[in-house]
């Protein structure tokens, strides 16, 4: 795959400045760009690589152009002109529509004759999957599950019975969807199951990273919109809702029955409490834990970072007399005839 | 599947109050019940959707009942009855005996009659399958497995060699039981595996959510009592111990050689270290730290809420300064001629 | 499997205490061996069971030798030494090589015939297989993966598109190396997908627990060097880099483009975050929060662990209150007219 800077600039809407004839035949980073590759500018933090680039072009903004000593593509988001052409460059791994003979197909399965059933994949009874899907090898469709259009699982992906996943979506390996949701109810010391009768309905492009799970809905669905995107190892609690264009980072686990607002941002291994409800627009450092609702769209944190460990038993030790010393400073106060502005009830 | 208020209540042992030909066909939620419904009512938080309630009957306690405006199943323990009646209502689906033609069976197996072995399944050397066990699609019994009655392995359930899985036990995708525990000894600056001969051993009646680990013993084994109950993707470390009737959340790792009480109940996202020991009957916040030992029964938590980003900083520049506060409390306790009770060492 | 505790001592080098023609058949515990078994003695805390050990005979330091009431192996390093006599007496299962008629293998594989192909498995387009290695029962290698030699993929492990895996790496069940790395550019309230182009190599020696995820790089690679070790359901993020002899306990998420150095050792359930760059031994207590940068080696912690959940919430009150504190202790000094050193800025 080769093309001209020319017709990317046209097809981009790109300001070129260069030669259109250079071509760009895959991408790169400003560091280390090899012959013919394209690298792009969007964090600040990198535009000290930009004088020595080895790219043969870079797509930045107006205000970085004159530093580039390269050809150039600008724009106003150059990341998102980054990502087009790297997917014009990269286009997912083509494939032949049909069902490979070592697939088991259940009674009632409906495969529309574009999409793509791999090896060893098994499909359930009266599953459906839609025009261009691809079923990557060893993915386990459960029955009733219904595949959208043009979706792909990559590879071993497990879809629980009733599995909905909308158009365009991608699903990694590893991903399960619609595994029975943890509920139980205590009755004379021991556990009784609650069916999990819901399922799992994804709408258009969302993306789900490996191993990651979301669980069925125990009486109703649980729900993620259209765009949203899933990290690696994240867990979605039967009834969760997720707003559309939400993204969590990997590792974060959301308990039961919570729902999330549309465009958050929720950083990596953080901890999200059950029957909460986050609003819309709200950012979530990585590490922090959500035990309540949060109801204004805002920047959010309780990441403590790591100290040398000598430092950080004595702030812990500090933290553990913290109760003593408000004690001390109320002395001091009244010995000193202050009046304390503390509320009742503080310790 | 159709069953009569009148059957219900007489089978879960409950006080009817209305048409006992009332037809139940299904479970529904109190604020969104469709016809024929049943819905119950066990979190006081929910109270409030009786009145409006669109169920054909509810289950719920005789203090509920009197706000009630439909047919009612009353009894002592709502949650529990309505996960009987949903039981009986969704039973799980049902299996024709026998081994699916594309799986692979190795020598020395042993299959129960009543067993099914789903489709691409894989069953090691000598391993046994008890009576009307379930192993769906994609399952992996490595060597010598032995899986009990009435076990469900969902879809795509690995064990590794020798792992024992006791009756009635659930385990859903991607659960992997028996890999090699973490052991590594170090020398001369590499690490020398420690093999891990121990095996897993789950007692009956456990769950196991999806891609949840449990690691096999280093040289004795790792136990998961009766009726336990684990989440999605928790980790546990080898030789771990978890008593009877203990449940622990989504995202929760166990470090090796931890035992873990009876009836305890382990929060989502927790960090519970090696080599400690955590009583009976302890109860966990989520996204707390277990890093010693826990010798009472109790509640615990090191829970941090997040706060607004520009509040959590100052919180976190007011505790790392906390030396410096005592400091400056010392010194106003010396110019007053204050005592102070801080035991030394404060800093 | 029986081995003389003579040839023992000659093979390994200890110095030998006891029968030579004592016969060793398994490895045990200190308190619960069983007859013919070997244990050590490593952990000091351990000690006390010496004296009592029902173990035939001991791996020790010569300091430990004096308590032993049994036949010892004395040694510098027991721990090791015990590892390598373990690993004698309990070899990896021995297969016979050759690929299993219910495999998949697609045109252009190229698999060494010392190699091993487990049932069901799945080896894409021109993937590599070496010499001896171990392609557990339902492995999927996409195309153009190649495996070094004597590498054990125990069962059911994924790699994504050319993922290189080293000589002698062993990767447990549910392992998925070279998923899509996290990238979206956000465009007008949407997300472009950043295509992933680099892939997930992983030097020799490298073990990575059951579940655990290592996402391939956007644009270079992501690289785990020789004899790291990466415990369960660990998630390595794009672009990053882990350097030789490194070990990360479970649970741990890695951000993407982060770079950790050599032999540091992290805790589980830790969160690192992304573009941060971590020195060589460096060692990090579970369940803390790298959010920045570590230059130098050493111990860091930010854990927090667990209180009585009473005593916490006045804690948390506290940590809440603590800029009020501050104000009063201002005004103490203030009033006492003493200066304080607190810094500008202070709340």
């Amino acid at each position: 795959m080769s093309v001209s800077l020319g017709e990317l600039a046209v097809r981009f809407g790109c300001e070129l400045r260069g030669d259109p004839g250079t071509r760009i035949e895959r991408v790169g980073t400003l560091a280390h760009a090899q012959a013919g590759a394209l690298a792009f500018l969007a964090n600040p933090k990198y535009r000290s690589q930009l004088s020595g680039t080895t790219a043969a072009a870079v797509v930045l903004t107006a205000a970085a152009a004159e530093a580039c000593p390269t050809a150039m593509l600008v724009c106003e988001n150059p990341y998102a002109t980054y990502a087009r052409i790297a997917q014009l460059l990269n286009p997912p791994p083509a494939f032949e529509p049909g069902v490979h003979p070592s697939a088991v197909l259940s009674p009632g399965a409906r495969i529309d004759p574009s999409a793509c059933i791999g090896a060893l994949a098994f499909i359930g009874e009266d599953a459906q999957v839609g025009a261009r899907a691809f079923i990557g090898p060893h993915s386990v469709l459960l029955a009733g599950v219904r595949i959208g259009e043009d979706v792909r699982l990559v590879a071993r992906v497990t879809l629980g019975a009733g599995t909905v996943v909308g158009a365009r979506s991608v699903l990694h390996p590893g991903v399960v969807l619609g595994a029975d949701g943890f509920g139980f109810a205590p009755e004379r010391g021991t556990w009784v199951k609650v069916p999990q009768v819901g399922v799992v309905r994804l709408g258009a492009d969302v993306e789900v990273g490996a191993n990651t799970t979301i669980d069925r809905g125990a009486i109703e669905d649980t729900v993620i919109e259209d765009d949203v995107k899933l990290d690696n190892l994240v867990q979605v609690g039967h009834n969760v809702r997720i707003g559309a264009h939400t993204v969590i980072a990997g590792c974060t686990g959301i308990s039961g029955s919570t729902t999330i607002g549309r465009r958050c941002m929720i950083g990596g291994a953080c901890g999200i409490g059950g029957h909460i409800s986050i609003a819309d627009d709200v950012v979530v450092t990585g590490f922090s834990a959500i035990a309540n609702s949060i109801t204004k769209p805002g920047l959010y944190s309780s990441t403590l970072p790591v100290e040398e460990a000598r430092a950080w038993r004595r702030l812990q030790a500090n933290f553990k007399r913290s109760g003593l010393l408000a004690a001390r400073v109320r002395r001091l106060e009244q010995a000193s005839g202050i009046k304390s502005e503390q509320e009742p009830g503080d310790e």
